[in-house]
Order: structure tokens, then C-alpha cells, then sequence
């Protein structure tokens, strides 16, 4: 049984190293979560569960990679950012992608409980993930306004959607058929005039997704942590956190910030201009 | 907040279409599992829980990608081989591996307590994915070859090292020492002098891995099956059903075949010649 | 003036290694060669100086690289099959396809006045390149004959097009208009009907493109060749040579052989079974 | 013949866009220009002859594809910068760098005589190619300053070792022996010691090599451009046009302008601030 004679196969794997000097973009995306999201009874248009779920996910992540300089995330799907010169896995596109989706939709499973306490996980879930490279800090951030510019779209749109079948009995049809060819203004005007709701005043987690940066200041460590496993033994740690909140009186993830804040202007960018210098 | 002035950002996606007309293999690995096996405490040389898990998610792999016609598992990895002319996503090679490995990681979490029992998953685990072309029958036969040949391998040294710490009270150090430099024979003949084993009459699935295909016989369905849902919802469904063997009396996945028998030489493909010739 | 300092850019050249046990083909075709072909007044629909040239040149390239099997030419466009396990550069595409492009161009403009005599080159053409890899024996035989079929549909038409225009006195748009929407039959039946002419006695090489094959019979040489440099010293050597057609008494290029035969049916095939069992 | 029949053989050509937003750079390097340069009786160790033809087939190049901000050659090879934006072939890679490679190729040989005279080419030269993406400004200056250290580098070593071949009598072997393991401090104290030369005082062409930019001033034109067609009918254009120099009374090429400067320092980028601004 020699290993050698057929060890010639080796040569059919490809190289795919990305491009040196580059923003490495890894997104993930949930596959059929339309389907996924009704067998779980998501509430729509936002299920805060599934949303923390996704964010703690991204959140273990960005602990175990530490090149990650900001996570983005919003409905299913979630963006890493990895800095520019980062060596993870030596840049091969195939390794970053993969180790990434699989431990983000491992974590999902791991962690489902924590967020929808005793309603079962039906089945298994899955995302994919793909590599995108961006030249230039202006491309980098025109790639996050875009995620970000979508998910008000969406946002916009499905609430909306759902508060005309929640609160009027629209059939999803009708619902659909009122909303067609509508402006922003138009939908802003309709959720005031019928449902007394001022968009701008929903929470900014759905209105603007969630930005993940690593915290700035080092947490108060009781005890030497050991870097190598993954601190997801200990229950008190690992949660949602959210920004501005306490959680049961302790900040429960010290490593990662979250925040549901604009990152299209330039406020964003001089509050955290770090995160473009970062080497 | 006009999304399309963003969206010139798509452009930097690189198409990665699989070359047509050639076998796709998508080999998933874990990630340091070497420590993730010490943290489980898995037997050792071999862990059967382990390596039904490994089989388990595998299965479902195979359950929802119709077009894989077989797959091989040894160890902590797993390769796919889809048809030749598969047009799964379009033959796009990151969205092929990464909802594989995505999906494997997502069953191999859900499915643990199913295997492991009381004993908990401690932290999450991550396995990397690569698409790997290979063009002709002979190259497939001898990438699978290549991986069976390294189980062999492996399995022998493990079953000698193991047995030098276990039975003899070796150091792993020492261990390692006594069986640098030998030749196959050498540890066959160590195994039956000192340890009375004949390495030939070890399990199947320690010595050849696990061969996954479809079963040929439909099963009888006492009632529609919904095929666009994972089937997972059923718990009399989707344990790992080894060949030669009952479970509980009844076939329990009929719908992936188990086989633990040697690839490498004629046989296998003489009689599963429809391998080769799916199309 | 440290080179070493700037050498890391180096690591921004990415690998294109071609995957192995594929046909490799390396297709040029000429850049803006209907403007080309007018300002040196090339014969239409064929113009035999032009076409011996695109051989002459394709020759000269198959002398160059030994592990070409087969070309195939047709206007201005040839395709160069390199052998399945061939190692030319090592496989890398942007290596092969440059130099073959690079060589055949400058053949293109050596050889110019050898075919067209006193007519001067007016500007120095161009061609594009790009390599296209073939698993199976099939594809690259369908490839082949996409080229050959491409071959024959153009010159159909192109046959009936100059006849309206240089027999009839139509204008190119007259002409054009004509022949919109005919079949083959059409065409056929047209060229016999108005012209008197029956196209299946049109020479082959119009109708069937040029093949050219390393000559299996080693030519008599007189003196030792030596290999390293192109053999261009001697005048006596490198014209084209025509099968059925003798060159003044003499063979002119012995090393190639160039066919103008079907190559899409079985009888080319079997009467060349070697080029396809080519390791 | 139907043709439709074998046309899916076009889907195994694969997609090979640049990334947006990066210059990119093409070069293209003489092969074995070692023996060509033997066979043709180059002066060593520079040629004006052949660094001038390269230079005219590379002002040709520019002059047909506008997007080319610089352009930088020495010895055998020659490198294009496209601007960052450029669109030309829709940015494949595959087209560009045949497209390049090929009219370059084109062009040295049909001016070879302008500057060879009678001296005839023996046989066709080729040259390779490659694409190389550089994201950043600094990068892509770091590239141009390689390859002008790496000039200055060969330059300097070319000049002591055949001083000592042609005006000492050394042989090659002993001129190498004489050689190895110097500095560059060293050779500058040799060439001046030995052969009373400044090293410095050599012509910039040959320690600088030749940097190629389209002209600012338009030139007058005396009568419309037919841009489509490349110029090189009339025999009084297209010569190597020196700075500061006058070739017969005429600048010979009024739209490509060559310096002998250094591109390592500030001075050069600060002069040329438009190259890294073109949009």
C-alpha cells in the first residue's frame, strides 16, 4: 500500500493566495433562511434572538482571529474584515473562507440555546462564505456602506411589510402589491400616517445593523487566560453584548465592542480611525 | 442613503468556476484536533463515537447534495466526490466549499450529544474545505487511493504507538522512539510479538475508513418525504448505520450505504461500476 | 539603491499553474485583422498568400515547442494542442500563452515578404492569446471541431458574400441582406444555381482549415541540426508545404505536415490514433 | 455540421478579470536573449541599437493602447503600467498580456532594420509576458524602483566584467572569478583604479535604463490623426526620440517622451505628480 504512488494527486490541488496590500473580505450568508426563519418562528421583521445569536457567533470569530479589525452584520449574513497585511492561513483564500464559515456555523449550533432557550434547533443550519478583495481604505468602506445602505432597505421595506399583515390583515400578496414602486419617503410616510410610527425611532440595531470592533481597553483579567482554547466554557462569559448596556451587572464579552451605529459618514471613520491605520 | 452608489463594489468578486467535465472533490479536515480530541478525552488509537459523528454529518452532507456520489472519511477528515458534470451552484467552487464544510460543522455540533451522550462538546470545533479538480477516472481512483493508503498508514503507527503507551508504559516521547525507522512489516510484526494482535483481524473502520454512497435499493416511505427539509427532525432517522450490522433491527439511514472494505484495487469499482459512470 | 528592499513586490506575481492531465490549447487570433486585411488588399474570401503565411508562422511555432501534437488554422486564427502531461514552463499559462503569441507574431512579420514578396507589411498585426484546458479526449476533439465547423459555416458564407459583391455588382450591404436568414442548403444552392459552382470543389484548405501534425517519418538531414537555434538561417528550409502539392521539387518544411482534411468524423482519428495516446 | 452541436466546449474558457481598482502592470522580457544577443553581435555590454529598438517597440505599444501612463525598460525586458481604472479588454488579463506581448513582439521585428541596417535579424525573437496587480501607489513605485535597481545592479557588473574581457584579455570564467563576492563600492573603485572610468560618468541610458511617458505638449499636427490606424507608414515618425536631443533637426516622436532619470527618490514623482493622479 504505497502512499507514494499516489501522492502525484497533491499537484491537482490550486494555489489561491489573495492579492498582498489588500482589505481580505470574508462574508457569510445563511443558505434558505427564509425557510429556516419560519420552521424557527422567527418574529418578523426582527427576531432580537436570532439577531444576538448571529452577532455571538461573529463575536467568536473575531476572538479566534485576531487580524479581524471589523465584523459587520445585519439579517443573516455577516463580514469579516481582516486588516490588510494580515499572514492568516498565509493569505490562501480557500483556508480563511472556510476555517471561518465552519466555526461561525459551528458556533451558531453551539450556542443556540443561550439565545432561544427551549425552543429546539429543527436542523442543522448552513452559510456560505466568499473572499473579496479591496484595494484601496475607499473601497473598504464604500463595501460596508453598501451592506449597511442594504440593510435599511430592507429593513425599511419589511417593516412595512409586516406591520400592513400584523396590524391591517393584509394577505403577504396585497401586502407586497401596496408596497410596489414605493419611494423611502413614501414608506416613511406610510408607517407614520397608519401605524403612528416614526422610523427613525425604531431600534438602531435594525436600522443599522451591528459593527463588531475589538475593545479598546483591556479587560480586568482575574486570571491567566489561556489564548490557545476558545473561552466558551465558562457560561458567564460569551453573551451579546451590547453597547451602552449592562448586562446582569458585568460586561459579559470585554473583548469585543458592539455598536448599531452609521458607518457611511465620516463620523464613524475619525471616531475609530484605528481600524484604517491598523497594521 | 442611495445603495446603488455603493454597489460598483460587486466588481471586485472573482468568478471561480470549476473547470467542466472534471471530478469535484471537496476535501473538509478538522482544525486542530489534535487538541480538540485530547479536551473529549476520544480513545485512542481510535474513537468510535468520534468517528460515527464524522460519519453522521457526513451522511447528511450526502443527503442534501444529490450529486455527490461518494464519499471517504478517515480520522477528522472527510472527501466528497460529486458527479462529473454536477452543476451544483453553478460549479462555483466557494460556494460549493464553504456550504459543505458549513453544513458539516452545523451537523457535527447538533448531532454530538447523539453520539457522546452526557459527555459535553466543550467548545466548538472548525474544519477547513478545499475543492480540489480532478480530470480523469484514474486521477479520482488514485486521489481516493492516496487517502486510504494514508489511513492505513496512520492507523498502524497510531495502533503500535498506543499500544507501547497504553499496555507498556511507554512515554509518548519514548513511544515515538521505538517506532522511528521502521518499515510496515516491522510494526506488524511488533503488534503480533509483543502484543499478540494481528494487526489484519483490527475493525474495518480503524484500518480502511468509511466509504459513504447511496444506497442502490430505494427505501420503502410510509409517507411523502419532504425533501426540500433536511430530515432531521425524525430521531429514529440518521444514525450512522454500519454495514454488517443491525441497529435496533432496523436500517436506520437507508438512504447512505457504510462500507469499510479496501478502494485501492479492482474489486470496489468492479462492483460499484456505476460510480464512474454517473452522470 | 537596496533591491532587496523592494523585491517583496515580487510576492504580488500570482500563479496560474494549469491543471495537470488536461489538454492544454493555446489559441491566438488576430487583432483587428478585417482592417488589417484590407489595407494589404488580402483576396477575398481567401487570400492564399495570407493563409500560407498564418501556417508558415504556426510551423515555425510547432518547431519550436516539440510537445505540440497537433494545430489547427484556419483565417486568422491557429490552435496549438500541447500534449496532456506536457511540462513546457512548467505549466504556467501566462508563460505559454505569451510565448507562443510572442513567437508566432514575430514569425508572422520574418516570414511577411517571403509570401507577399514586393507588397510591403504596412504595420506590424497583432494577436491575442489565451489557453483553454481539455479533461477528456472528447472535449478536445469537440473543440477541434467547433473550430472546423466555425471554419466551413464562415467560408459558406463569406464564398457566397464576395461572389454577389464581385460578380454580381452587389454592395456589401445588398449582399449582406441576401443572404440573411439562409441555410446552409440555401447557400449551397444559390453558389450552384448563380454561380455555377459547386462548393464541395472548392480547394480544401478554404473549406477545411489547415491541420498540421509533426511528420512521423524523420527526414534524411544531411548535416547535424542543431536544435538550440530556430532553423530560419536557411532559405531553403521553413516555406509551407501543401500536401498533394510538391514546392519546387523539393519538400519544403519536412518536420510538419499539413492536412486540409475532415477532422470531425472518426476516419482522421483512426488514421492518427497516436496524436490522442500522446504522453 | 452544426456547429451549436460542439459549442459548449467555449464554457471551459475561464474568466481571469483584474481586480478594479489596481495598476496593472504588464512586462515582457526577452527569451533567451543570452544567445540572440551572441548571434547578432550585440556591443556588450550595452548595444544602443538594440536598447533603442526596444524603446521604439515599446513607444509603438503606447501609443496604441492610451491607458499606459509609463512605461520602463532596460536590458531585455520592458514593463507597462496601466492606469488603475483602465477598462482596456474589460480587464482581462489573459487579453492584455497577449495583446502587449504580441505587437511588441510585431514591432521589433519590423523595425529591426531601421536600427540594425543591414545587418540582418537572424530568426524571430519571442518574449514572455505577465500581468502583476499593484493595489497601492507605494507599491507600484517600489515595483518601477526594483527594476531600476536591479538595472544599475546588472549595469554595474556588466561594465567591470567586460572592461576585463575586452581591455585586460580576461576570459569570461576568469572575469567572473575576478568578481565575485565585490560590492558595489568595489566595482566603482576597480572601473576607476583600473580603467580610469567614472562610473557615474557612463550614459544615463545605461544605468537608469529609459522611462516612457506620453508627451504633455500635444504635438501640431499638420493634418487629422487616423487614430484607428497605428503610424507607421510614414517613415520620418516613430524613430526613438531622445530628451534633450534632436535627431535630424525633428523631434521624431512627439507623443512618447524618453528619460534616463532616477525613479527611486522623490524628484521624478513630485515632476510627474500626474502618473499616480491618472484616472
Amino acid at each position: 500500500m504505497a502512499k507514494s504512488k499516489f501522492e502525484y494527486v497533491k499537484q491537482f490541488e490550486s494555489e489561491d493566495k489573495c492579492l498582498p496590500n489588500c482589505w481580505i473580505v470574508v462574508r457569510i450568508d445563511g443558505k434558505s433562511f427564509h425557510r429556516f426563519s419560519d420552521v424557527h418562528h422567527f418574529v418578523k421583521p426582527n427576531d432580537d434572538r436570532a439577531l444576538n445569536l448571529m452577532t455571538k457567533a461573529a463575536q467568536c470569530v473575531m476572538e479566534e482571529y485576531k487580524d479581524i479589525v471589523l465584523s459587520y452584520g445585519q439579517s443573516d449574513e455577516y463580514s469579516f474584515v481582516f486588516k490588510k497585511n494580515t499572514s492568516v492561513f498565509n493569505r490562501r483564500g480557500s483556508k480563511i473562507m472556510s476555517n471561518i464559515v465552519s466555526y461561525f456555523s459551528s458556533c451558531y449550533v453551539f450556542y443556540w440555546s443561550r439565545f432561544f432557550n427551549v425552543q429546539p434547533l429543527q436542523y442543522p443550519p448552513a452559510f456560505d462564505s466568499r473572499v473579496v478583495l479591496y484595494p484601496s481604505d475607499k473601497n473598504l468602506r464604500d463595501y460596508l456602506s453598501w451592506r449597511q445602505a442594504d440593510c435599511h432597505i430592507n429593513n425599511l421595506y419589511n417593516t412595512c411589510f409586516w406591520k400592513l399583515v400584523q396590524d391591517k390583515g393584509f394577505t403577504p400578496a396585497q401586502s407586497q402589491e401596496r408596497l410596489k414602486g414605493t419611494m423611502s419617503s413614501d414608506k416613511n410616510e406610510l408607517l407614520y400616517q397608519e401605524f403612528n410610527t416614526n422610523y427613525n425611532n425604531l431600534p438602531d440595531v435594525y436600522r443599522k445593523g451591528s459593527i463588531l470592533l475589538p475593545s479598546k481597553e483591556k479587560p480586568v483579567e482575574s486570571k491567566p487566560m489561556n489564548s490557545t482554547y476558545p473561552n466558551t466554557k465558562e457560561p458567564h462569559r460569551g453573551s451579546v453584548s451590547f453597547s451602552n448596556s449592562l448586562d446582569h451587572g458585568t460586561k459579559m464579552n470585554p473583548k469585543i465592542d458592539v455598536l448599531h451605529v452609521d458607518l457611511i459618514g465620516e463620523k464613524f471613520w475619525e471616531e475609530h480611525s484605528n481600524i484604517l491605520t491598523s497594521r
